[in-house]
């Protein structure tokens, strides 16, 4: 059976490299003390607003945190949940405690990303699925992580925090939601595999086991 | 100021490759009639699988529609939910009924994006964000929007649909959530622009506008 080929994809080199981005991306937990340069914070910037957001809403804000006492305080709130968090995982309490889930004090740049106010504003495509704007800063965040690859620039998403906290902490408007504090920076290098996956606290699961035809059961 | 060089950073052409999928992407509603290679659509479902989730719980569930009538029968849920979308727009209820919001019946292929059920053993990086199921999910059709577009393949996410009626049409089991009907095939062409910045449905923001730094307000 013949397929039609396309006059639009990319050359196979194009294609190769966004392909190795998406293999080689890591969430990362080691930085550098190295500064960003500003020209490649905009740019990830501009790649994250280059997403696809439900409606075009366009969700997505970023507090850019640059107040030392403010990282230390998200970091204090980070450790908060982290120990909350062990608590909760009960049998593999002491097995979590091991992981590291930050860089925080490490990275080069801290931003917070969260989702606009006003958002019940935005019924297309939200109507029966209000959580499509999490979804939005979602795919702003995974073309920030991408670009940010390809840039030879480490970032980690850390979402351990207790949002009111988190809120209050940035006088965030009351409608807004942060879902990520996001870590970016120079690394000593990035890991071979997902760090949960090199610590064994998750194995990668088999893709065909992932996949159904027509029906699930 | 010297900022540091990176030793991880992809080459030139590499990097202007990831770009270029981020800025050339689109939300896609016309296709071509022609199949999809499957060794693509294997590439496809591979770029996403290896996206990042939330405590590596890879949430991700993908349902192949390969029956005529299946897929009629998602349009048709579609197309109810267009309606009343279309009502609850009120003002703009005209305007958003002359969109075309799927190509359900046009693409190659279709798959419902869903999560998979008994999440709720799932605690970390999840005790106050819940919702980073979600954030998995989005960013694994994030990797297989940006490796469709690589491969000259156009990708369409719909979410104009009633939860519980597509959760019984696909037999889904009672905990698991679907987030995305996904239309895959060649296309004629990629928008130059996002198809409702172009129909001027929404406008693109001014990014410094998204931008704050150390506090919101």
């Amino acid at each position: 059976m013949p397929f039609r080929a396309t006059p639009h994809a990319y050359t196979d080199p194009e294609r190769a490299a966004v392909y190795r981005a998406i293999y080689e991306r890591r969430d990362m937990r080691h930085f550098l003390p190295d500064a960003l340069a500003p020209e490649v914070l905009t740019r990830l910037l501009n790649a994250a607003h280059h997403a696809p957001s439900v409606g075009f809403m366009q969700p997505w804000r970023f507090i850019r945190i640059t107040r030392p006492e403010l990282r230390t305080a998200l970091h204090a709130l980070v450790e908060q949940e982290r120990i909350a968090t062990a608590r909760a995982l009960a049998a593999r309490e002491e097995e979590f405690m091991k992981l590291k889930v930050e860089g925080l004090l490490e990275c080069a740049e801290v931003l917070v990303a969260a989702l606009c106010d006003q958002r019940e504003q935005h019924i297309f495509g939200r109507r029966t699925l209000p959580e499509m704007d999490v979804a939005s800063l979602a795919c702003a965040l995974q073309n920030m992580w991408l670009a940010a690859r390809a840039e030879g620039i480490g970032m980690g998403w850390v979402s351990l925090f207790e949002v009111a906290a988190l809120k209050t902490l940035l006088n965030m408007p009351e409608g807004s939601h942060p879902l990520a504090i996001v870590c970016l920076g120079h690394v000593p290098a990035f890991y071979d595999k997902p760090m949960l996956e090199q610590q064994q606290w998750a194995e990668r699961q088999v893709l065909d086991d992932l996949i159904f035809e027509n029906s699930w059961i």
